[in-house]
């Protein structure tokens, strides 16, 4: 009865995490897990009550082209910034817009709860090329709702997984009034092209951009726990919490012969061809067992532990599904090791594009002036993208013959990391999606490139907690790109869940 | 003074070849040649007299897009057939337009001139796609007059070297009255697309359309010679007599992995990568010394006698030159062949277009679904591009990886040719360009492919001499193709005198 009228009283007037420490332990841990509960049930509610109006704030939000690669976007681009940034602040976040050499970032941040960890949740409002168009089913910027998900270019990656946090903030400001921890959102507008800005940002060049704050970048950023949904769940209705992932390093080869077309008969066979010569060089970077040969590249290569080799191997992962869904007759990859060993944990080699010559309808026996490629390396953690790079620039310029000019552009790279599972963050995500999702999450690795993740590690010493509220079919950077509405809402509680697991901590 | 008189006589009135044979040996060769310096006088005055004419003339053709490889230009290319037709019939020729499955084929004849040679013209209206348009100084389809030369596309291949030999005939036409020989014209739409109707032709498969002439389709094209002007003189102010010229192997190469594009940090590694795989079919065609890897490639290669390699290494070939102007700053190619060997000797493998995945601006991390090529061999006499088409077929397919789909597609073939040097036909097309041009050709080889050259000589049995109005330079299937005018001026000049030459010759 008691407890009643004074979880009662509670409940009427906002109480925040810090009044229960007025309490005695046992009497505090009974009403705070009392209130918490009440807190939950009201912020679950108001979630349920809200679903579809969230549903169509997000669709708003997938209409934007915010293709941030492509300069024929960029005030799409910026648009997408501005709109997620009014969202923040009518969330009753102070928000402000950077404006950067290429994309504006949004930053956003509650009021500090002293004693409580901070939380930095990181996200991107770009999106990848819908490219090819003509293999969507619906317009990739015309979100459309089938059988239980939204198909539109961006729908998981980014848009709706960082949208679920944003939801999530709102429920605990709209219900108890206030947030149990201080929230700091980075979002940026060029994760699809190499994040460039992010890095000025944290390397302090915009440091004057954000005085009204009299602090520095890495003070502004403080922060006890980084947060990102920009990947996978381990399968349907199997959350996971991805503790390793790859970092990459991602290069466009240029290489140019004669100064023009020639013709194929009367110039072939005594002037070099682009095209060739880029076969040749392409091919050298792996072996016929898909064993990567630039010079050094395995060195700091770090060999999968046992224990982990058994944990991947224990995973209910069905390889003919994973054959299915892409619909291939057959699997290929390094030499001796499993499938999900080859996409999550060793690092490989694709070609991403190329072109040159005549590519229209039937023959045209011309010699190429210029032939192209793009093609980036999947980097495990502790192999060092920078050194790489190197390499492959000196072995191609070893193969590089007469009558060809040869340029080698670094478009983008980031390292990999891995995320101790020890961490009491580890632990409170592990609990918020348990209650988000109804089922305890798995530990996996991934196989994408997130190069935020290491690069928080290193300028802000914060580690990383890789919440996917996405599915493998997803078509991330395909055509037909969707999100599970199911999971975009199990997402946002799953975060509300967390916010209210991190405050029952305390930092000293 | 008799012969003058008699002179005077033939003279005012049109006199065909064949009255001398009315005289005794000596006096009729004396008319003859007296005769025929007064023709060719005449018929030189006439052309000289008519040059802006016909340069207007050529411009009109050279306006039409006859691109045949591109569906999306059939009605031009149909277009510019009907305008060549309607030419030689107001020439004075019987000449009719044969619809084939693709594009017509033009055939057009004088009458018959009993024991003289019948020279058959081949030639082509149709032209190379122009692209990459942004390259052209002025438009590919208006062509424009440039120090000298035309620029057009078709200018060289083949609309003006073509057109040559019909203004020839008109000359002869408009002032003699008649021919010296009969000339049959067989001009096709498709040369730039594999010619497929002009062989199905070749086949009897049209014979219902040529009834008129109640005839099968080689007995309509019997004939003693064939000329062909396609091709290039040795260099400007030096005209050649082709008599050797490479065959041509010409595949498309599609490769298919997954259903579509996918992740590349989420499914490298693990999924085969059509880019990738390309890359190494194409690589393993050439070793690193330029030396073709396809089984059985070189099997039938005759080697080159040493006569002809001292022949070829005595023309005045410039290989610093060569390189300035296609500006490259060396030369590969395979062990052990001079340039001009390498050019118009030895057999070659050029990749013509290569495509698969992200091509656009910045970094797209795709694993592509499909990937593919234009790739293509030039052959040398005796070697079999059927033969070579399946060994390449097998090879690919013995390369190909699960998870990979491939297609190889033989988009046209044609075997290499040499034409017999102690030919009369030879000698009568040295001393007609000795006129033609004022200098005696010298004798090379080409490294480009005219299959009809092969076809004719096995479907009809006769031997074809190639001479080539244009030049190294003049960007064959590149963009700013032209043709030096005073060429198209000499090479009219010399067909005129090709036909007087022969004339003199006679059959049994």
């Amino acid at each position: 009865m008691i407890v009643a009228s004074i979880n009662a009283h509670y409940i009427v007037k906002p109480v925040s995490g810090k009044h229960f420490e007025l309490f005695d332990r046992n009497f505090s841990t009974l009403f705070a897990s009392d209130w918490q509960i009440m807190t939950m049930e009201k912020i679950t509610e108001f979630l349920d009550k809200n679903a579809d109006l969230f549903e169509e704030e997000l669709f708003e939000f997938l209409r934007i082209p915010s293709v941030s690669t492509d300069s024929g976007f960029d005030s799409q681009t910026s648009e997408a910034g501005a709109w997620i940034a009014e969202k923040l602040s009518s969330t009753g976040l102070d928000t402000e817009i950077i404006q950067t050499n290429r994309h504006p970032i949004v930053y956003s941040q509650s009021k500090p709860v002293p004693g409580k960890p901070i939380v930095l949740v990181y996200g991107h409002y770009d999106v990848q090329p819908p490219d090819p168009l003509d293999e969507w089913e619906t317009p990739p910027f015309e979100p459309t709702r089938r059988n239980g998900n939204v198909y539109a270019r961006g729908a998981t990656d980014d848009k709706g997984q960082l949208y679920t946090h944003i939801k999530s903030v709102e429920s605990w400001m709209k219900t108890v009034g206030e947030l149990p921890v201080q929230v700091k959102f980075l979002i940026e507008g060029e994760e699809e092209c190499g994040s460039g800005s992010v890095y000025e940002f944290l390397d302090g060049q915009y440091d004057a951009s954000i005085d009204k704050h009299s602090v520095s970048v890495s003070e502004l950023l403080r922060s006890d726990i980084a947060v990102i949904s920009d990947n996978s769940q381990f399968g349907p209705g199997r959350p996971a919490i991805t503790y390793g992932l790859r970092g990459i390093a991602y290069f466009e080869l240029r290489l140019t012969g004669p100064k023009q077309d020639l013709h194929s008969g009367a110039f072939g066979g005594a002037v070099t061809n682009p095209c060739n010569v880029l076969s040749s060089m392409l091919a050298a970077l792996k072996d016929l067992n898909g064993k990567i040969q630039v010079p050094g590249f395995f060195d700091d290569v770090v060999p999968l532990s046992n224990r982990e080799r058994e944990q991947l191997a224990n995973l209910p992962f069905d390889e003919n599904g994973f054959r299915k869904q892409i619909s291939v007759d057959g699997l290929t990859g390094e030499d001796g090791y499993s499938t999900l060993e080859r996409r999550w944990a060793r690092p490989t080699c694709d070609v991403n594009g190329i072109w040159g010559g005549y590519q229209g309808e039937g023959a045209k026996t011309v010699m190429p002036a210029k032939a192209g490629a793009k093609f980036s390396f999947r980097l495990v953690p502790n192999q060092d993208a920078e050194a790489i790079s190197k390499s492959v620039e000196a072995m191609f310029r070893k193969m590089c013959p007469p009558g060809i000019k040869m340029e080698l552009v670094n478009i983008h790279a980031g390292n990999g990391v891995v995320v101790p599972l020890e961490s009491p963050f580890i632990e409170a995500a592990e609990n918020a999606i348990d209650k988000g999702f109804g089922i305890k999450p798995v530990f996996i690795r991934e196989g994408g490139s997130i190069p935020i993740v290491s690069t928080l590690k290193e300028k802000l010493g914060v580690d990383t907690l890789l919440l996917g509220w996405g599915l493998g079919d997803d078509n991330t950077h395909s055509p037909n790109e969707k999100f599970h509405l199911a999971d975009f809402h199990r997402g946002t509680r799953s975060s509300a869940f967390l916010l209210d697991e991190i405050g029952k901590m305390k930092t000293n």
